[in-house]
């Protein structure tokens, strides 16, 4: 799982819709400057800090105006359904007074996605007429005749009972699994959750297995919830990495402040090897070749529900602080911030989802590689999905036509120069290929991988989780024995 | 199964896009003329004879020039892939030199849909592009960035020795069933057919026993072999019908001769009732009440595979005749004919494409009831779809937009007036349901339906279908006892 950026303009693959003021430039490949080194010793910390002394003042001194934003977001603004503190206490006051529906886990990451306006222009849990139009279209049809993307059904699902404590109440109010008070859903509609129609449309296999069916459809009730949210006040989950979930707004004020004109997305739910750093410190080259002063890069890990042996999204965020600082990417043209979105492992319909949440946050390109968002079949020895699907379902995808699309090659160990390089299919032999399952099992067993896969600090992160699981797990052994 | 049109304009569900010369009179419901008697004595026979005497003529007369078309095919133009007269012999000889494709009786109605341009714009069997499309986002987006529907992957399925067979050729003869060459596929793309995924995203489900999927997909081969078709010769079935089968080409000669200022498609697969005749009438009394002075109905009976339990093809025909026969249609404003798909029984997927092959031939208004081609679910107690999905998924599906669907509600045999007639809430204890399984269940057991359900011409082919059927089931009976 990663790899090399290829940046050939082949039309019917990649949509390139360069910013207007790089469009005459591209032929001339001469920069005006020579861009910064790429490898820094500092970490993520000043992406934060620097938010305290914006440099505006800057771009009117060279009197360049920097654009308030490279991509539009969906339906035209970023959705952002927090309740201004001004009116909390009232809201929450209408809150208890409503009937009540308790929120799974799962549930509040939604409301979290939803609330700071990832999946614009969505202001809620999907109605029925949002669901289906997901289900069968992976896109909506706005009121002007615009269609966005939107491909994973983003749906409440409740339980006879909870239905029938609704009655006929308009609105209801959203409880977090702690019993506290989170938001009110408003002017809801409740339907029928087919969960076999949804599970099949949205993965295309019903086998037992998936992940997230397995933890979060299987069990839940038998009819979704729909309606627009009022989230009383920001989701936060206090685990010491709130300050890394940054919302669209904020991201899109950082590029802003950053002068960035061209931001371009990496999504991931692994710990970041030289191939990775290959491909995103390659992506950046080519910008500037192409006439990109200041390409951004948002290194963007998912952070929220993935499966059990994915490793956590804390010791994620500190391999990916340890790459920064090992100075295999570079701080000053990058941001790390965690996506809040739980995983579906749905491939090419996920990947869609992947990439429009990152329109909304402001990146005009998006780095899509081999399988992406995909995994083992659950019961047949296979893919379950083409590997090659992810990157032409996202290429054709309803609604994601303003978004460039970055496909790559695959990056793999390369045993004669001892680093990860771009595959060359000519002397294949050569290389050797390190898929997440087997940097998993490097580390658990404590095996070194081979030189030059990843930066030493990042790997010694990896083989600690390892070694605290193994004692975690050595310990109930023990005392069952 | 079958109903009462309910014609008001509710946007967000109908999408009535009127002939621009009508919009003005919509609120003036007078007419300049009583329209002419809805009952006739006379059978289909007229349609076809009747475009000897083309009355193009009349058109000058009056001055009124008639569109060649009410609605623009699907790409602009109707797709007619069959070989000129002139490059038959030539063009056959080259398909015998090809790499040959054997096709099952299935391939070959597909071969016929694609020939005739009922897929407009697609050329030939999808390649992966079309495929992926289709499966993902229900439709293809054009060259010029315009979007048309395409529900249902069509496609063509081959195994591992054909694939091997092939080898690096560009192009392949397509052979019938019986051995004769069929038609050329140019520049194929082979890829593979993941038969759980496509079964997944067409029907919502993977549970065994649907209709298409046992009997096409389940055995078919696992690769799946794209390009564009030319067919050497009209595809004919030479079982007495094929007169019925009329190309969207001549259908839509057939409304420009008749002088039709609107068109309103009919898809059914069971036996017309008296409850789908009120359907029809109605519809055609509330066209010309809002200012359409010719509306023609294109009843359109689907004439490709249907499953066991459904009525033959040569009954349905039989027993439409008989229906205008007994006049309860009118034939001189209805167009009766083969369209010659297949069924999928894939619901609210499914009926995007019965609207949309409908668009080619020139219909601009299509009639949808409840569950439009739906099933029980084949392992479950209920309905494969909700019922109101069709409905709702075809008036928001993408490329429908210009289409008017034209939703209704129940119809159902009133035990009071003894007719059919829209379904009353307020007394609905005097109605009585007679679904397609009840109404074969009355014509198998020679059980007479209520008075008035449908007229006595149509009803007395249906019994002596199922005793024909009976007879024969009875005979292997005997001899093994």
């Amino acid at each position: 799982m990663s790899l090399t950026i290829k940046l050939t303009i082949t039309p019917h693959i990649i949509n390139l819709n360069l910013h207007p003021k790089h469009r005459a430039k591209i032929p001339a490949y001469s920069l005006g400057f020579r861009p910064k080194p790429i490898y820094h010793s500092n970490a993520l910390i000043p992406i934060l800090y620097n938010n305290k002394q914006p440099r505006m003042s800057q771009a009117s001194v060279s009197g360049s105006v920097i654009k308030s934003s490279l991509i539009e977001p969906d339906g035209g603004v970023v959705v952002d359904v927090i309740v201004p503190e001004s009116e909390r206490g009232s809201k929450t006051l209408e809150a208890e007074s409503l009937p009540k529906v308790r929120l799974a886990r799962i549930d509040v990451e939604w409301v979290h996605v939803i609330s700071e306006g990832w999946a614009s222009p969505l202001k809620g849990f999907m109605r029925e007429n949002e669901y289906l139009q997901s289900l069968h279209f992976n896109s909506l049809r706005m009121g002007n005749g615009t269609v966005v993307n939107m491909s994973l059904p983003i749906v409440l699902a409740i339980d006879d009972e909870t239905k029938e404590n609704i009655g006929s109440s308009k609105d209801v109010g959203l409880v977090g699994p702690d019993g506290d008070l989170l938001a009110i859903l408003r002017s809801i509609e409740i339907y029928k959750h087919n969960k076999e129609e949804r599970i099949a449309r949205t993965w295309g296999t019903t086998a037992p297995g998936l992940p997230y069916v397995e933890e979060f459809i299987t069990p839940a009730g038998n009819w979704l919830i729909g309606g627009d949210l009022e989230v009383l006040k920001p989701i936060k989950y206090n685990d010491g990495l709130d300050h890394y979930r940054l919302s669209p707004q904020q991201l899109r004020k950082e590029f802003d402040r950053r002068q960035a004109d061209a931001v371009f997305a990496f999504q991931l739910r692994n710990p970041v090897h030289n191939g990775h750093a290959l491909l995103m410190n390659d992506t950046r080259r080519r910008l500037l070749e192409m006439g990109y002063k200041n390409p951004i890069l948002l290194l963007h890990p998912l952070g929220g529900f993935t499966k059990a042996d994915d490793v956590p999204l804390d010791v994620r965020m500190e391999q990916h602080s340890k790459v920064l600082e090992d100075g295999v990417l570079d701080p000053e043209t990058t941001i790390v911030a965690i996506f809040p979105s739980p995983m579906h492992y749905a491939g090419p319909t996920e990947v869609q989802w992947h990439a429009k949440a990152r329109i909304n946050a402001g990146a005009n390109f998006y780095i899509v590689g081999r399988d992406p968002a995909g995994m083992g079949h659950p019961t047949e020895k296979r893919d379950l999905y083409d590997p090659d699907h992810g990157k032409k379902v996202l290429s054709m995808a309803p609604g994601l036509e303003k978004l460039n699309i970055l496909p790559f090659r695959v990056a793999a160990y390369d045993t004669v120069a001892k680093q990860m390089a771009f595959f060359d299919p000519s002397r294949s032999k050569d290389f050797l290929f390190i898929s997440g399952t087997k940097m998993r099992t490097y580390a658990r067993t404590g095996e070194n991988p081979p030189d030059g896969f990843m930066c030493p600090g990042g790997w010694e992160v990896l083989v600690k989780h390892y070694e605290r699981l193994q004692a975690e797990e050595a310990t109930p052994a023990a005392v069952s024995a």
